[in-house]
């Protein structure tokens, strides 16, 4: 018996055995069909996830050019180098070794100019210091005799290998000649294994440093001439930018908490900006990275050579002290979901000392991220640390006057029945208080990176900015000066 | 008239010359002595540089053992593929390209597993498409003639190398295939540079290949075997070494806050310990890195291949936001300079039921890095968790039963002089209250912790702890069970 039947779109024959199991008949046309739609499907995803790693791709581009910009610096040096090679005819004079300079271009060309200059320096010095030892130590093994050749030159590389391998993991190494190590060992390993069938070391080490000169310093023209991407300018820009969001985010919760208070409106409580601390959590290793690599930088745009960065590793270590406090500050909103009755007022009374403290305190910030950015000593800094400073003792102050019943009235008035509606367990209070001691604390850290930064004006001998300027950060006009 | 005077050890000769003044003649050997006690201080001081260079480096291999052995791994290596090339004279057969076996060995060789696999593959794989690439590449210039052949070679270049560059910041790009982007530029641009001028391409790609194939076997063995450093390992040890340390800060510091109340033994606030938050405020991007390292390693130990390591970072994030408030809670501690008389009841008060809620928040903390450590489900964490949240709510309660008149009497009480020693303003008990509501936040915090872990635990179906070394990291005996 033969059935015929459509499930789901596919045609099948279905066969009742003698044995009373059925047997289906799929079709040959309908395996290719599923193998087809299967591999269409397949084939589809694939598509769809180039074109989504594309848009990705171009999203990046068009957020930050300056990275496709790299590549293209990168293709043209290549280009160069490669042409270079093609049209003097240069393979016959300079050998193998036109690759060198290929190499070097590829490894040593980075987004920045001061990797770009750590990494070059490091190569030239790396392979200028191993070959040197590494001719000597041949010209010693040579002098030993055939015997001894061989075992000298192998624990020579065994044991500079393992010296090398090893100072990169001493910090103060790591920090400044890691790549020059690794150079270093692959340099000295070359020379002893090549120079040992070769013979022609000398020319072969001259070779080899003439190429990666030629390499290193296209790499260095290029990334300084064309646009060129300062690691310095990174880091300096990524501090005032985190000075900015770290005043945004205080600024955000502390409007975000008084808000029931009055009204507020969109644009003085920004969502989308209240969670900016986060960045300056997380950007720790970045910075050591571009600190790192701006000590290499010469001087550039308003930058000297000896530019303290270490001291832009300070700034940043204070701010994220500032940004582990608006965190807690953060979570401490949180906690709070609902506000019960008595908090309301206690709310109310301290909202406006809160506020004060919180407009000096960001002011602050947004007045140090433009000192920074413009690198000119505020001239209102000062007075903006008196008034932050008074109003954390003007919140203070408000602590101490809070009208004593609205907190934990005696058991007394309670049981006279006189102050019930202001009875409130000192539990529920506890994330407004919170809240204060956090925006004292938080003071007390902005004080820190002020003195950073006065250290950095100090180290750098800022100007003053000009007056006309300054007054665009303070704070709105009801403050006296 | 001459005088002779012995000025600190040098013998100097005086004149009085007729004018007046007097001229000191410093004898030529006197030159000699300060060119040469300069020269010795510059030495001196080179030396102690370098000897005190020495030490630390000592001082590393000491701590950390398995650094100094990786450098002896790497010269080991080394040596032998240099020996390799000098015994099997393998140098006529290989042609130059026995450089590239130790140039892999060198590049490729990382002091972890996981960092040493994602080199090898990212080498073999780069060097794999780019050559089949640049092959293809070649092919066509070759057949579109003399004239074009420069220009499609210098624009697929150009292309190429720019496209890789760029991809090389894609974050999806940067954390798995970044070495090997760099190497397909490598690779494509040698290919494309030596191809023209060589003309035996696929002889030159398959000798790079093997040579690679050898390098980097060769470094995996030698990786694997012979004392493997294990990414997933060292980011294991990490994240439970890092719950030990929280719970020994947060300890210290609660001890330390309510030692006034009774004697604290050495034993019970150790000062080095308690800055243990800071490890897991700062252990971010070594995670990090980790993590992406241990995704390329094979099963080893008790972790699979598919061991999810992501999690470790999602239960490094809940340790850090632990950290956070650990971090506030110090600078409240400290923010309390000298103890107003009337904190002093009240942090007596309350010193029990903090020391409860913190006694099984570190004790949670502490089963949590058995658990890592031992990679088995606690028997006792379910009754930690309720003993803490009881904990909590407990010292909440006590907040609520804190003798009210205490922390701020009403005026008439204080008019009356009744409860005048008890006398307390607000402000004053604000670090006793931050202190307490920054615990609360912290237990809270810890739940995330422990969370995260069961999600671990879910993800890679911990078998539970035998029962009798489950109560090793219980709290002391007065937990009811």
């Amino acid at each position: 018996m033969v059935n015929e039947k459509d499930v789901s779109g596919n045609l099948h024959w279905r066969i009742n055995v003698p044995d009373g199991t059925t047997n289906v008949l799929v079709p040959e046309s309908g395996i290719v069909d599923k193998v087809w739609l299967e591999l269409n499907g397949v084939l589809g995803g694939l598509r769809l996830k180039v074109w989504r790693f594309l848009l990705k791709a171009w999203d990046l581009a068009v957020a930050e050019p300056k990275k496709a910009i790299h590549a293209l610096k990168v293709g043209l040096a290549l280009s160069i180098v490669s042409i270079f090679y093609y049209m003097r005819s240069l393979y016959e004079s300079v050998g193998g070794n036109a690759m060198w300079a290929v190499m070097t271009v590829v490894v040593v060309f980075e987004s920045t100019v001061g990797a770009t200059l750590y990494k070059s320096i490091n190569r030239a010095a790396g392979t200028f210091l191993a070959g040197s030892l590494g001719l000597g130590v041949h010209w010693i093994a040579y002098k030993s005799g055939e015997k001894f050749e061989p075992i000298i030159i192998g624990i020579s590389v065994f044991f500079f290998a393992s010296a090398a391998t090893f100072s990169r993991f001493i910090p103060s190494v790591k920090s400044r000649f890691d790549y020059g190590a690794l150079i270093f060992i692959l340099t000295f390993s070359l020379v002893s294994v090549s120079g040992y069938r070769v013979g022609e070391l000398s020319e072969l080490a001259y070779d080899r440093l003439s190429t990666i000169g030629i390499g290193t310093s296209f790499c260095i023209l290029i990334s300084m001439l064309f646009y060129p991407i300062w690691a310095g300018d990174e880091l300096h820009r990524l501090i005032y930018r985190n000075l900015e969001k770290l005043a945004d985010s205080l600024d955000g919760h502390v409007l975000e908490y008084f808000k029931d208070n009055e009204a507020v409106t969109e644009d003085n409580c920004p969502a989308k900006e209240i969670k900016g601390y986060k960045c300056v959590l997380d950007s720790k290793a970045t910075e050591d990275n571009w600190a790192k690599l701006a000590r290499w930088e010469p001087a550039h745009g308003s930058f000297n050579f000896k530019h303290p960065w270490k001291q832009y590793l300070k700034i940043g270590a204070s701010m994220r002290s500032c940004a582990y406090c608006i965190e807690a500050l953060s979570s401490c909103m949180e906690s709070e979901t609902q506000t019960p009755a008595g908090i309301g007022q206690l709310k109310k009374h301290l909202s406006n000392a809160c506020k004060t403290t919180n407009k000096y305190s960001s002011g602050i910030l947004r007045e140090l991220a433009k000192t920074i950015k413009t690198m000119t000593k505020s001239s209102d800094m000062g007075s903006l640390v008196w008034e932050m400073n008074n109003a954390v003792q003007e919140l203070q102050n408000s602590l101490k006057s809070v009208p004593i019943g609205l907190i934990a009235p005696t058991p007394e008035d309670t049981d006279d029945g006189k102050v019930e509606s202001f009875i409130t367990p000192v539990v529920e209070v506890l994330p407004v208080t919170t809240l204060v001691s956090l925006l004292i604390e938080n003071a007390a850290r902005i004080n820190g990176i002020v003195d950073a930064v006065n250290e950095l004006a100090g180290q750098v001998d800022m100007k003053p900015a000009p007056q006309e300027n300054s007054k665009q950060y303070k704070p709105s006009s009801d403050t006296p000066h």
